[in-house]
């Protein structure tokens, strides 16, 4: 991580969350606009703007990963389904999300799969609806 | 899943098994022999034969999941290890794993990717020492 | 865990299936058929042609342990409520479930034991109403 | 935990039951009376007749501490909900409560803060709404 | 949960906790003397005064119960431990144990059933060395 | 969260790690120097130097709520050792402590407040021999 201007970190960290979440990552950011502006803040300069921007991992690979944590943990099902969105929008297959899923039953067991597999049902079908 | 017969089940995720994890996956299995050999048969025939020789994702990709998963969910301490070595077997390399573990605290916190980075640590030493 | 051939997996865990979790159960595999059904596959073959067939352990014991496991972790509970039918449906009764649940206010803390409560009573209405 | 008579430990409880968490804790208690009222009973008892009427942290500690607790879990909303009410109840601010669930990104992930974020949400504008 | 008087709910609470746990959960009520007394006392009091004499539910089907949500939640070792001697006190055999801990596979992963089943093998052995 | 200049944040996030858990927050940051630096900087410039020199919460309140937090999680051990001294070090009392911990049990159940105990008496007895 070098040592960006704050400036720096917002803005980059900002172009990163719209090429990865798009809207849906917009609109968690928007979301806590009127309780906690800081914690959209963390989350475009920290996570987007320092993690996700570092070299090393591409970003289809870091949206596998953090879909494969989020169906693992089954705590975060809002937050899974925006990266499901980020990891098509960064190039993973639907067969890849699938298989990552499906592979979560070895780690967290059937229900984490399970849910994990709604979550992807219902954003693959949302976004043929909206295509 | 297509349906193989029993024993190529069993010989199939052998070999995927010990190419994968190596020397650490076997001690597993091992280790189970004298209280659930069944267990241990399971992980052979379910999660090497079936899951990990599926089509659809790349070895290297299906080890970068379960990293960030045990990494995440934090109570899997042993087999994050085994997976550490089975990743490095199988193509990952040092830097995209430690870039895997640090972004699980974006998703579960500082204290998981501590406690990965620990486990990589111990890991990444132990085979430097074995070379 | 005898060799079956892949068909006595297949219809003897369907078999299975039905027999513990009837139509919840067969629901479940049903909604992963247009996304993933070699999941609702494995859940058949592994889980029910496998695990719950085994000797060892009586239905009506191995329906406890998992309304108790699914109760303490909270992660699951659409599976929790495909299971307390499954408990009633080979025999645990009302008060040995209630009994249950309620003890995991001890492992797992009374949110976890509350939230299982809730779902017993949506599960226990929903038979009410079916009869 | 000094031994009161039963009535005591039952009378003190709802009394701190409703104290804390007001008609939203009193409704959890409702809610189990037809299907386990013992376990109503005993988070009366046990949880506010004993624990949150100890000395040695005060109620607003308490509250503070609760609700850093089920943030971090994330899988307890109904219950955080309550207790954000409560933690209002004996004396939290809304910005205190705000600065405990972003803190928990820290130690839990983003995820788990956001989604506390959202409860709080929900329950500041319930609570603009009753006044 | 009747109305014992305080004297009862203890007395009671240490047969049942010396009758399920023997050795190793008086251990740890031991442990807790010169820090949290009242802890101790809860864990006899409450857990094993109030829950563990409960009607409904047999003694086995409590340790089987419990076994199997410590196993699925990963994160408490030593008192899974404790509960594997609690068991065999009571009247499980090995082999329901290890059915127990093998079928947590399906439900919250395999490294939840792996470290289940090398708890067990320590008992087990700690057990044949002390007879 | 102001927009410091990267040396200030670093500077200060610094200043407050070291404030707060003292040499056992160093030592983290040091075990990361050779395999994550960069999980070091951002533990100092995040967690530290924007999360916890944020005002609305005391330094007491946050360490208060970081104990829960790790108690009840049961997955952080060793970072919540760190924090057991940080606690103390920003004006927590023992009695203070142990009541949070204590009252984790009616939130995570029994082992979490138990594992918690241990490892908050391992703490106060590495500061007795300290002192």
């Amino acid at each position: 991580m070098t040592n960006p201007t704050p400036q720096d970190r917002y803005s980059r960290g900002l172009a990163r969350l719209t090429e990865v979440d798009g809207a849906a990552g917009e609109a968690v950011i928007a979301a806590m606009a009127d309780i906690a502006p800081d914690l959209g803040k963390a989350i475009i300069e920290f996570a987007f703007g320092e993690v996700y921007t570092r070299p090393g991992l591409s970003l289809r690979d870091r949206e596998l990963a953090t879909i494969a944590a989020l169906t693992a943990l089954g705590t975060a099902t809002p937050q899974l389904k925006v990266h499901l969105h980020g990891g098509l929008n960064v190039g993973l297959t639907r067969e890849e999300i699938v298989e990552t899923i499906l592979q979560m039953a070895v780690y967290a067991g059937f229900p984490a799969a399970l849910n994990g597999m709604f979550a992807a049902k219902e954003v693959f079908a949302a976004r043929e609806d909206a295509a």
